[in-house]
């Protein structure tokens, strides 16, 4: 047993709800990184309880079955949850968290519908307890310089953001691919990062969408969900952000922000490590480097700081249902083809909480 | 008088026709290079011709003022003209050359309006003489290796292009920034080479254009035509290209395009030389070497090569046409917040001509 | 306690002597990462068992205190010894090791002098034991790369080699700053990354050495051993490797062969990850991509290989001497400002074993 | 006959001697885009008088052959003489010129053997007329911000450089693989920009050399001249300079200087254009952008300028005089095996004159 699954004074104790392939390659070790946090608990498959037992530095009695999650009601020291599930579970799950009155970081995104959204965030409002979305490159360095190159007015009035996110889906079992269980195709799961990352970038909320889809027949993978989508948000002044994601397309992840004065380009720039700045201006182009981090880590230590603070998640649970709202517009916008006009509240980070604290800012 | 400046047998002798930057800084150099063509006059502005007389290799009177445009009927020598002038003026220069049984290469945008574009395609039909327009980025073997590695299936089936390209226009008196003169702001400008070589790679013509422009109130560059603009084009089987244009960002001019197995970046894409091409696939990334050439020796001597042969170019009126009637449809779904359904044509190429010689291909 | 530390049929039991960084962050986890090996004990400071029992996942019983190092002769589970302690000290624990039956790992270099790294090739020699050179970059996918595309040809024949490598040592007390425990100052430590990885990648042994050092008066971090060091490598054919290595110049690894049809570059060459390769001909630049690995599994797993299959390493202690016999040639040339002449074996690899599995060749 | 080519106030008439590639392809062009040079007149061999008429502006009066070259004597619009032909005719020739009172810029390296770069340095100062080395590295804003990083401090003290310049050299009967006309090999021709570059960014002189030469018996285009060469430089304060230098390695030309608080890398670093630097320190890395500029323009403008303020130019005789002396010392070392000691003068810049103007600086 490491000393990182040992109730710890002062730290905040995890249960993790989920172990695929996130969970243990990174999410493990993101918690014996993480300043604030330790693994306390595992949710799994009843018939999965042994193989995690192997992998993971849990004492067996700490491993559950998913039928038994609701006995973490009597561990006082499982202080959050952190959800790792198939979207279409977050809801009930979330919920059933927020009975016990467990604090909650459910992964993007938050939900696979806005009213499974929002009743999220009612129910952990009801019950006292902190939601937060776990958007992680809202939490890195590299993302808070390009916020920072634009909000700092260093890129002169930005005109054009434009976002990528793609890679190939091969598994054509993935629950992914089941619309019931994702809620849709590459946009919920790997072009929520470009819509998110515009959004945060600007610290502003769109005006309006406009979206095409390519979802073809004949292409046995995608006869539920999308195998490409194409969007554009339209912000006050004029901005302009194009974003683009598919599950047929070979990795690429980068995006470019393009100012009067100058750009920031992060390529890569939504994988777990070794992302990429660029900024240009008049002087030449500059790559800053930044502390070594860990993207998990900082995720569940700024939650864990706001259940000891009270304190709102700058990724709260508004902000996750920001982004359902705005996705459900895309896919309007795409099947009607005409531009839709959204609801933008004025003033920035609407739905965001305290800032972070991110390395080396 | 240097030599290239005489008439040579089995050379194609050019008017150019405006005397800008663009023909001080890069055309005159470029006949100096080419094979198949010489300077044998220049058409400028009646007070300009002094200074014209000291940076060309010309005699005194192979240069003329617009208003002897028509002398050169007179000319034998004189088998081709090139018109480099304001947009909105191609279409006068352009008849009247066809008039005087010249063949005409013509810089782009070929026109202002479809109309007028419409009314040069015939005219030079009429007279029996070519017109190009004057692409140049389709006659580079970095632009060939693109639409190579999408054609030939390196790349796997296509998914989504994005292109972008911008610059700041500092001047404000340019005529750039005036309606009438030039049709319209960055779209026709530089945001056609987006749209332009988005159909050269595929090969394909769009079936449905989605737009949006940014052209604010408070900006007094911006009166007459847009800052920036940011447009769709859906091709056959799903593919997206994504544009983007601004007169007001920073310098970019770039490309990429992504398949199921690889991807082609270009960066710089768009401008006279220095083009860097990367091609990545699973076994990693390229930069292929290209030959040293120059885009308008290229352009001009396939036109030289055309009107020996008689051959229709690569990139005739047709071709600048068709650019013109998709240009219309962006800025309708621009201002309607609607996709535009086009007449797509079948078949590869439908507008081009002869494929030129490209170095080292 | 996690699946790896425990016995496991097949798999080779390494103690591991000496634990600093780099056992903590590279090694420990990089056996969990191996396929042929598993950790079954430790051997620290007596002090230290307290926090190494925390860290690692190991029962108190396998962690021993250095006086305690003979009584591994009792684990049988424990085939194989991993030296990672002050140069100085290798000979030492690598005879007991030998004389307990144990095959050795030992890290680079192999000792401080030449006469201890001969004494140590033979105790293993006459126990019976494997001894093998810990040179990871030997084993990497990347340095087999270069070393193919010199050898195939690819590159056309060699001409010139650079390769550098320095950082700058903060800690004025750190062990290696330390002629008695170290053995000199950047040349054994990490200017010896430059000449073993030039002797690989040609496959051959140098003719002779020049060499030259910066031994500042006035700078107290290298009063014992020299800041600075410059050496040249002539090989048969007229081949020159010129190498540098510094103390106290920003971090930077690097590597260059030229050849007549070509050249490598890497750079980063020499660090843990994230090795990058660039290869260079006449058609253009191909950075190829490799598997996802890790250098000290791969290391330990070799090792392993060879301990079951009773095959010398591919980097066995004999690779280790001719170092260290070059590296006092280079110190003698530095000093006396001249030309040393040496021994040059003939045949290809003369001081290698078996050839690694290397991932993705 | 272009504005460039006639007399004009306040402007330093050249003549030109020797038509070569150079000639034609960079300084004819170079001379049209200097503010304060012309070029008045051409020297070059009886037979090629016609071909250089044809591809020059001048008038066929202004075309000189050889043998003519006393009649420059004549031309009082001739105030300074380029001398731009093999090695060995350098002094012949910057001596006639000196005696007919004509300033002279002479290619690098200045001389073939010191004795005769010392001859000539002595025949201008006699004749009161300037003399100055055409090391256009020493002109460019791109290796001044190299020098200033230095110099600055930016980068920490200074321990490592090193620097490399080789390209195929293909033409058997090339004048430059013949020892009388060349002097040497790729040490002078291309060598001498790693050698010259070193000083120039340090501003000091080397207290010795190390030196090897690779000349094969079996290799028909080095009969003559060494194949490649590799020496190293060693400087006050324990600074080493470590440069290669090859005929048959393909093209590559690079620098790097490393200090303990960062470093500057240039590739390319040598070549006319499109020099790249990059300065790495702990924040990060940065490409700083430059000003357009033509190397050979700078040149000829300040020598020009030199020329009519009286002052020493930067690079004067004494500049390549010193090369001269220290590229026999490294054949030397080569030749010995042994380390040669120099007498390094104190202070800064002890060769050079008056700073030039550096665009952008």
């Amino acid at each position: 047993m490491t000393a990182s699954s040992q109730p710890q004074p002062g730290r905040v104790g995890y249960a993790i709800v989920g172990v695929g392939q996130l969970t243990k390659d990174e999410l493990i070790p993101a918690v014996r990184e993480s300043e604030h946090a330790y693994l306390a608990a595992l949710v799994t498959g009843a018939e999965d309880k042994p193989e995690v037992s192997g992998i993971s530095p849990l004492r067996p009695e700490d491993i559950y079955a998913y039928e038994d999650f609701g006995k973490l009601a009597d561990r006082d020291d499982v202080q959050a949850v952190y959800i790792v599930l198939p979207n279409a579970l977050h809801r009930e799950y979330v919920e059933q968290a927020a009975r016990m009155g467990k604090h909650v970081l459910c992964e993007k995104p938050l939900a696979s519908t806005p009213e499974d959204a929002e009743a999220m965030v009612q129910a952990c409002r009801d019950a006292g307890v902190l939601l937060m979305t776990a958007y992680r490159c809202q939490y890195t360095p590299e993302h808070w310089a390009v916020r920072d190159a634009v909000q700092s007015g260093q890129l002169g009035p930005v005109r054009l953001l434009n976002l990528v996110h793609s890679h190939v889906e091969e598994d054509r079992g993935a629950w992914r691919l089941d619309r019931k269980l994702a809620g849709g195709g590459p946009l919920p799961d790997i072009g929520l990062y470009c819509l998110n990352t515009a959004r945060f970038v600007l610290g502003r909320e769109p005006q309006w969408v406009e979206a095409a889809l390519d979802q073809p027949q004949d292409d046995p993978r995608f006869r539920e969900v999308e195998r490409s989508v194409s969007f554009r948000l339209g912000f006050a002044g004029g901005v302009l952000a194009d974003c683009q994601a598919s599950y047929a397309a070979l990795d690429v992840n980068a995006l470019r922000v393009l100012g009067e004065q100058g750009r920031a380009a992060m390529d890569p720039a939504f994988q777990y490590s070794d992302l990429c700045l660029t900024v240009t201006t008049a002087e030449g182009r500059q790559q800053p480097d930044f502390p070594a981090y860990d993207q998990f880590s900082l995720e569940m230590d700024h939650f864990a700081a706001c259940i000891r603070s009270g304190a709102q998640p700058w990724t709260p649970g508004e902000e996750g249902l920001q982004d359902q709202r705005l996705m459900a517009a895309i896919y309007e916008a795409a099947r009607t083809g005409k531009r839709v006009t959204l609801d933008a509240p004025e003033g920035r980070d609407v739905f965001r909480g305290t800032p972070p604290q991110v390395p080396g800012r």
